[in-house]
């Protein structure tokens, strides 16, 4: 008889060392006392989900449906949906270049899982949405930092990147449209450089667009998608306009790559849910877009004032931050490198949460920083938060001058 | 400028080339046609859905959660759900053991991805269920195949295996109760010994059982799990109790394993749809659970008995086939070598479809073999399905003759 060991983690692959729990989850669960101000979550406000409209919705898809909304349905989504989803986008896209995925964390995962070899290479920006980084982690690549600054990615840094990287990337991750964490947005003009960029390199862009239709202007810029078919892969999400929990999001991808997604999400998961789709579909039919939309950013909007005016009222000299026109976070950087992460348990103590920068950054950068969220923080509350946050940070300050 | 080459599948990582599309999913495309009789889905019957329970659990969930019901939730699952899990499964659990899926299969593919790295060895009956080789070839694992016969796996032939294995297997894939594809369930006793032998050469039993509770007698018998808390990992779902559409399934797993199992799935999809999951846990309190089992025992048992009559009735004598006694599936062996993918397009074209055996074999075996399932078929048809099969069968039977 073999000797049995203790420790089941042995078993694991070597892919799962790289496996971590995610910051922010782990922070949220800190935060869940009602006296702590949160600004750490990535959450929408639930008092703007169409609650009603998709209720109906879905008493309309058991009506509409029957059992049909509750079978199996094939892999790459119910026509309907992806019919709308076709004519809704701001590109031309047929309905059969769609899969419909289970929120867009899935599509991250799934173009990781078909196009990432151990030691392949991916160009991130840093600071980077943390859930990209933890999907395509599991495949170990590794990563290429392209610079950016307050008007998100920089064409000339990536064309330094790709004309020197040792072998060819196997793709560029982007959020040109209030990027998750620093809510920066990319002009149209470095828009249209950055796919020329990757066009003669021939590298992928995976455009990761989740925040695109909350510009609080109610002008959304034009996807990368517009401006190549062959080289982008878009990625959506009705988690920001309708709501996260049901988990609907999509990719549209070259056709020969969109069957490899659809192969890869049938070992997957089968299928993302199909009463989920089919009530996402009928929400479109009983909601009224425009306005939905409209409150949205116009909710949001005044958010992103009042904590970019708390944050310009309360936080010491030297702090800079951005101001961003859409999405729904803010992202600060504290003078003197003060390190974020020890202001952390100053801040926690004091009844305000937020997410260190350094979680969203792949080159140790950010340790200075944090991010903000607004979304889900009602105007009032900003204010308060950020006075807090004021404390701690000062709190921190005179520990940090001590210690030296 | 660099020269751009023309196929985009020359990205893909090596572990997308064992990436294929189902054969089930393939041959289901072939059978829309509504005068085709298909034996070949494996979908329960959608006449048998609790719908208005679920439509009645839908609005519960919506008035009693409200936005919660449509908002971000935990990685692991919402309360309630995992605690009525736990309470209904019979065996001891505590609901932070659980981690709700999008469908067992996905929980197939957590574990292959927490799991195997390229080479690993898993160990498998042949046939056995395709979507559980489509989640573990895309981590790329070597398969031993352990000898089953009409009571499921044979414990002596799995000592052998793992007792000759040239490196500890990573896990031994088995479906205890009315196995897909060949309906046939493990007695009590060969339970026993297989969780003894497992634990006696300390490999992991990833133990998958949809169908457990579709025992015609209404008696299931219990899960491995029940024998060996340290070396079993559980896999339930709701598919085939309540309706696959939903995709809720769920994993039991060692603590140390769920905490891998949890971080794997945050990288895949964040979270299970939290509408489905209030919707489950909801359709718990309004359904009648032992009628509604007992109305699915009774019709699913009735057409497996019109299956196994039409089968003894219609096709050639030297035909073998199971009995089972319960689940979704019979497996049938033509006689003289036959191939049964042969006579696929001879059977579509008097309008039957089944699914040809090979698919599910990792070592070339079941090319004589065919799975029909017969949840989905109304037992008149099912007569009139195999009769066109025998018509079939006996076209190819000459066929192949004259070849020869």
């Amino acid at each position: 008889m073999r000797m049995i060991e203790t420790d089941p983690t042995r078993r694991l692959a070597a892919r799962s060392a790289r496996m971590q729990s995610s910051a922010i989850r782990e922070i949220l669960k800190l935060t869940q006392q009602p006296d702590i101000i949160s600004l750490a979550g990535g959450l929408p406000a639930p008092e703007l989900f169409p609650l009603e409209a998709m209720q109906q919705a879905s008493n309309t898809a058991f009506g509409k449906y029957g059992p049909v909304a509750l079978q199996y349905a094939p892999t790459e989504g119910v026509v309907p949906l992806r019919e709308l989803i076709a004519s809704t986008l701001p590109f031309p896209t047929r309905s059969d270049q769609i899969l419909v995925t289970s929120g867009s964390q899935q599509a991250l995962h799934l173009v990781a899982k078909i196009l990432l070899d151990p030691g392949d290479l991916v160009v991130v920006e840093s600071p980077t949405y943390l859930g990209a980084l933890q999907a395509f982690d599991a495949y170990e690549p590794e990563y290429l930092v392209v610079g950016s600054d307050d008007q998100g990615m920089i064409p000339e840094s990536l064309e330094h990147v790709l004309s020197t990287a040792p072998v060819r990337p196997k793709f560029i991750y982007i959020i040109p449209s209030f990027q998750n964490p620093s809510g920066t947005s990319l002009p149209e003009a470095r828009r249209e450089e950055i796919v020329a960029i990757a066009e003669r390199h021939d590298v992928l862009l995976v455009e990761d667009d989740p925040y695109g239709q909350l510009a609080f202007d109610g002008r959304p810029k034009a996807p990368l998608r517009t401006h190549s078919q062959s080289h982008v892969l878009y990625l959506g999400s009705f988690s920001k306009v309708f709501a996260p929990g049901l988990r609907i999001g999509y990719v549209v991808a070259p056709d020969e790559l969109l069957t490899y997604l659809v192969r890869a999400k049938q070992a997957t998961d089968l299928q993302t849910g199909t009463l989920d789709q089919y009530l996402a579909a009928e929400t479109f039919e009983v909601i009224d877009m425009a306005s939905h939309l409209a409150r949205l950013r116009q909710v949001y909007g005044e958010r992103c004032k009042a904590l970019v005016t708390a944050i310009r009222t309360h936080l010491p000299e030297g702090t800079r931050w951005t101001e961003p026109t859409g999405g729904m976070f803010v992202w600060v950087s504290l003078p003197g490198g003060l390190s974020s992460e020890e202001c952390l348990p100053e801040a926690l103590a004091r009844g305000v949460a937020f997410v260190p920068g350094a979680s969203f950054c792949v080159d140790g950068s950010g340790l200075s920083s944090m991010r903000l969220n607004f979304s889900n923080v009602p105007p009032g509350k900003l204010d308060e938060g950020v006075r807090r946050l004021a404390d701690a940070i000062a709190a921190q300050s005179k520990k940090a001058l001590v210690a030296r």
